[in-house]
Order: C-alpha cells, then structure tokens, then sequence
C-alpha cells in the first residue's frame, strides 16, 4: 500500500510525535512533524521536524551541522507515532550531548549518565 | 537533585510522552502519562501509563500478562519525554507483535516487517 503522510493521525495542532533512533540502537530525542515535515523527510533523506516554539520547519543540523539522515522511517499501530532509524552526524542533543536522554532517576536521584561529546 | 515528576513539562491535558525501549534497544511503544503515573512507575517498577481513550491508570499487562519491567527511566533535556528502559514480557503490541512499529516506510510502500507472535 502506498504511503500518504495525510493518513497519519495528527493531534489537534496537526502534529505527531516523532522518535529518533540512532542505527545502533540508542534513542537520541522525541521533536514532531507535521504532514509536510513527514513528507519532507522521505523526500530528502533528512530529517526534518516542525518547530512548535518557532512554527517553521526545522531541518535538523541545518545550523549545527549535526544532521540525521534517514535509514527508515515506521508508523506504529495506531498511526499516531513515528519512529525514525538515522545515522546521526555528531550529538542529535542541543546540550552538545550524543543523546538528549542523558538524565536517568536512580533510587529518586536525578543522575547525569551521559556527558558532553568534548570540543 | 531529588527527582520529582511535577519537575516535568507536561502538555495542556497535564500528559507527557513515555517511549519504551526494551533492553535489548528495541523501540517498542510510545505511550502517555501524567504526573502520578510517573510516580507510580517508579514506586512499583510495574510501567503504568495514563489511557487518554479510558481516562484511567493503565498498568502495561494488567490484563494481558504482557507487563513492562522498569530498569530505569530517563528524562530527556527539555523534560517534556521520558524514555522507559524495560523488560518486556511477550509482545508489547495489542496487535501481538513485539513492538508497535511493524511498519516501515520503503519506496513509498508501507511494508510489514514484524509478524505476531505466534500462539
């Protein structure tokens, strides 16, 4: 079956929640799309998500250099969720971390399990 | 620092995504939850979500058997996702499959690339 982004299911602003995952397995961030963004994306190869704080596309590593490509692209069961396989170039974190997952609880403590990629 | 889950971004319905990924790094579900689910989660180690259709605590595997084991939760830079480090007991999908996202996107098809488990 061919694949309409318009067949997704989108939240009220239009939006979907979207999972990088890096080709080794590590969950690097959540950002969302919009139709286009989805469309963008498999167009280009680069991962493109909308950016709620400045309603605009956002070519991800556009100014940072550090850009995902896309390997795959799934939709989950309910359609409401995608998860993104990419080579990620560099830290996908704005922290300058690998990954913006980098706090982890532990027995009720916030810990750092993750530091920042030097230079 | 002391983690508390009222710390969290939390969306205007007072959710915030939660994406499990077992502990071998498969991605296996996005889901939601609100601030006491994030606690009960911690408290039991059992993963309970907040079901936005039923409007209630939803213990993973409560009626399935099919429950999530937490091994750690992580808390993402913008502290509006949580990644849930688990162990999944059988397929965490309704549709029984190990993880929701069973359908790639490949030359503009969608393909099925995860069969349900069977029995």
């Amino acid at each position: 079956m061919a694949f309409d982004p318009a067949s997704l299911k989108f939240d009220a602003a239009g939006l979907i929640p979207a999972i990088a995952q890096d080709t080794g397995g590590a969950v690097l961030m959540m950002a969302w799309m919009n139709a286009d963004a989805v469309a963008r994306t498999l167009e280009t190869g680069r991962v493109t998500y909308w950016s709620r704080s400045r309603q605009a596309f956002w070519v991800k590593g556009e100014s940072s250099g550090h850009v995902q490509r896309l390997i795959e692209m799934r939709v989950d069961c309910d359609r409401d969720c995608l998860l993104l396989v990419v080579e990620q170039e560099g830290p996908a974190c704005h922290t300058n971390r690998r990954s913006c997952f980098y706090t982890a609880i532990r027995e009720g403590e916030e810990v750092e399990i993750m530091a920042p990629v030097a230079g």
